[in-house]
């Protein structure tokens, strides 16, 4: 059995005012994302470290090794004033890489962050309404996220692997969606629904087939997590779902397919779907009324990859 | 001493679909909002009644005039599929009042709501990019809030007090920020500074001077939450403040005096300033780090009317 | 309408060490409560200060008169090493009367604090298990909070408020709760219960006839929070209950009747009563089977005085 | 790459009354725990199912052989009926092989669940007080938690994989807790500490060698997870410690001691450490004054197993 042995930092709350912009966003017919002017770049970031040179740390109490993870803070904060990027997978393994180098008794980095998102607010400009530069809603919907890990290998310190991520969101659709034809037996209380709303919640990993895309050095390969949740978004908007396994497969589907530059995407979805109170109602003609279901929800975790592509006859594009 | 005396409901969600939208709503220079579709309109609703019938139940257990609050809550949702209406100020005066024409040993009803935040998202449509009639994101950002008591006053059902809000709006400014002069003494260890990011959270309250605007039935009254969170931007983006204090008493005269209807506006507001980890930094001319400060955190409670206009010599009309 | 003008400081967290032992605590049937040892008194404090000189902070933004609420935070730090009582009542007190003291244009301070539950754990100690001197478990379970008022009238400061509290309280009963017999109409779909599990919250405020008692200076007459648990769990345990608005009559009756230095006792109780799923189950004669329910939930608000003593015939002393 | 292809319920509220009481625990010297009558039994359970057969359902949208979530929550409460053991591990076993029997096309279960702590409270009882057999204290406060395995493996249904978890304890030791001796260098400000309070999070996760143990079934080999708290609790009262890494090594030596029957036991532990603010203060002889600190927190992950205690001279037996 292999011992599980690390320690770190997390909470690591890192706000950077005026990073290098996010440019060069290839378009893709689902989204009007082009960037992003990076004017506060924020992460929580969280990071273990692990080392065979710890184990007196543990064993012994024997700090003489022991970077404190105090000083693990301070070193991310001080890397944010040096990182010279615009993505957050460039930071985090920007930062990952200086402290292997800089601990040589340190073997392993494990670093993640989650991107506050910074949302723009239009003010009167010239006669007109521009994003502030200078105003910014902070906000607690979708994140982008990433993780990295670097290995000390040999003489080298090498990046073994990298995920990025949109967490968190949050989509109803009013109608369209159906869930029937499941298994009936002595446990099933769920009616056949043929036109309910679907309200999920999503998170979406994602991998790239070359690194140097994930780090935006190449911005015309970098993915953003905003693409991703337009794609999400619009696949929902424009296909009936006969369950959230299906909708999903189409959403990946459709990411595989803008983006030729990932290798794998992998979903972790919620079912948080209303409970019909009115079916009909006096006030209106299409309306109706819901409320908050049960505690219990449904989730599904589904990974996808190029094979699955290619066999799949139906294209979206 | 008067006896607290009541019950009800709370966390009651009530999700409406296809409710009347909210429209013509006068433009303001702030802002770019000019109505809500409601396709989805949604809110969590608390509900207390009062009624000096009820001490028996207390008293002696004796349950005969008792309306359960599940009742309570069912009363709600059938309403919501009855209203008319586009507001949520109008929806919680109408089962209030139907709630004292129901239950006549009931003398006062204290009902109040958080509206739920869905959020258009732009799909592509016919070309170009239009907010999508059947996806929306449900938002965890700031919310329109409403309060109304209404009593039984002989023979009369009578609202008798309202609150329209915003809350939980969260800004950040990056820079144009002081704040120096204050009282220095022995407990004083924050030092002065001018120019500061200043990350203020907002509680907005609003109180009209005729109900009929806050019911939105004189749309050109109704004062919607998206203005006066548009105006706290636009005004914070505009001027460098020496303080919180200050920054909301402007904010307050700007939203008194782009809504002559109303009467009072109140602020509770937060300061949730970043420590500052870097001044300078390498990567950047202007950039600097920041981190997430110590829990505790400063606030004001402030009040304003018409009066304050008055006695206000500056302008910012 | 008189404005509103405080501002303030919250989540200030106040760990003190060896604080001054509560003892002397007054015998109750219904409780083994004798005393806290202090070895840990921390608390979550809120100040919040008044005075007409601090308009022109927010009028003109003038700081002059400001006292930063970090200094503020600073203040209540420091008076807490300096605090020679036993009581978070006297705690909170001292620090406000020092305030007015220390700054002669504020004119109220209001000020609460959540007390933090830091429980004993038993160690093996000379041959058998006593709680121990060193370490203590954090709990988040309910806690003892307190609210002080304090004004400088003429020449004079003085305390003008005092609350003491219990909250959230979460008690669960497992049979011998009831509730039927309250009005059946269309909005009624509840069942009523006969045996029903009852869980409830309880939030319960008291406020003493004479302050000393409050502070804990007459040791005898200090209230404890933990006396006021037993109370609600000893009468909840004895007596079946046809509502939450019976019981907490009974257990408001029993505090007043168990402590007669008290004025008033203020209940805010919730109904988190489970869903019932199974009534009956092979595994277990007496077994049932429960779940969380809808997020829906009753809440009762109610103050109780001496005089309902007095009316009330049936005696539980 | 291998395909992650689940999906299941969570969040499913199991409250169970009068089950088994869990009796016949092994005394160990740094504990009290003797057993828990189980009048309440309750758990959040997570249930996720696999199976090659779920394919269509996401890539054609073919629900056929799709067992509704809700089937799955309906299965879970139904079960929870059935089952005459005493523990979670128990239950959670006994589902997830009924799920195997049920459902001929899932091949893998993974089902896991915290279990809620209803905490005895002591009330008058023939002239002495014992713990209610009626009324409990729904606890926030740390849980024991389990994860269990099934696969479906040629003819047979198997127990692949288990955890067994204490999750959340939060213990906080007054004095003799030092930090010191760490790496110096440009990234250090922390100062060291000789004599330092020392706030810790830890969960804490423990494998049996028989599986037959952690179901209950061999109530002497049952290691209930109060009996570890009360080891952490203990080894943390008596000893010294040099850092958290040392601290969890000792209370892992002293669980895989006191249980012999336990593979390998796994921490996670936090350091919540508050600041110091006063060292040294008028109205105490011992006592200090503390608070909060910032949202950054450390962290360490580490497991041992019976290896250890082999290579480890120091004995604590």
């Amino acid at each position: 059995m292999k011992r599980t042995m690390s320690y770190g930092k997390a909470d690591v709350w890192v706000y950077r005012t005026y990073a290098k912009p996010l440019t060069g966003i290839r378009f893709i017919p689902e989204s009007t994302f082009t960037g992003r002017r990076n004017i506060l770049f924020g992460m929580n970031v969280k990071v273990a470290v692990e080392g065979d040179a710890f184990f007196s740390s543990f064993k012994e109490g024997d700090n003489t090794l022991v970077v404190a993870t105090d000083s693990m803070k301070n070193f991310i904060l001080k890397h944010a004033g040096d990182y010279q990027g615009a993505t957050q997978e460039g930071f985090l393994e920007f930062v990952s890489h200086r402290l292997l180098e800089t601990y040589s008794h340190m073997t392993t980095i494990n670093i993640s962050g989650e991107q506050i998102p910074f949302e723009e607010l239009p003010v009167p400009t010239n006669g007109s309404f521009e994003p502030s530069p200078l105003v910014f809603r902070y906000s607690l919907n979708e994140q982008a996220g990433a993780s990295i890990e670097v290995k000390r290998e040999k003489d080298e310190i090498a990046t073994t692997n990298h995920v990025s991520s949109l967490k968190g969101l949050k989509l109803i659709k009013v109608k369209g969606s159906s869930f029937f034809g499941y298994v009936k037996d002595e446990y099933t209380t769920l009616p056949e629904s043929f036109d309910r709303p679907l309200f999920i919640f999503l998170n979406i990993d994602w991998r790239y087939n070359n690194l140097e895309d994930a780090r935006g050095n190449t911005p015309d390969g970098y993915v953003a997590a905003e693409q991703v949740r337009d794609i999400a978004c619009t696949v929902f908007h424009e296909q009936k779902s006969p369950s959230i396994q299906n909708l999903i497969y189409r959403i990946g589907t459709r990411i595989l397919e803008r983006f030729p530059q990932l290798l794998e995407v992998v979903f972790e979805s919620n079912n948080r779907t209303w409970e019909t109170i009115l079916d009909e109602i006096p006030a209106s003609q299409e309306g109706k009324v819901f409320t908050e279901p049960r505690p219990p929800y449904g989730f599904q975790c589904f990974s996808m990859t190029r094979d699955d592509l290619k066999s799949d006859g139906e294209s979206n594009k």
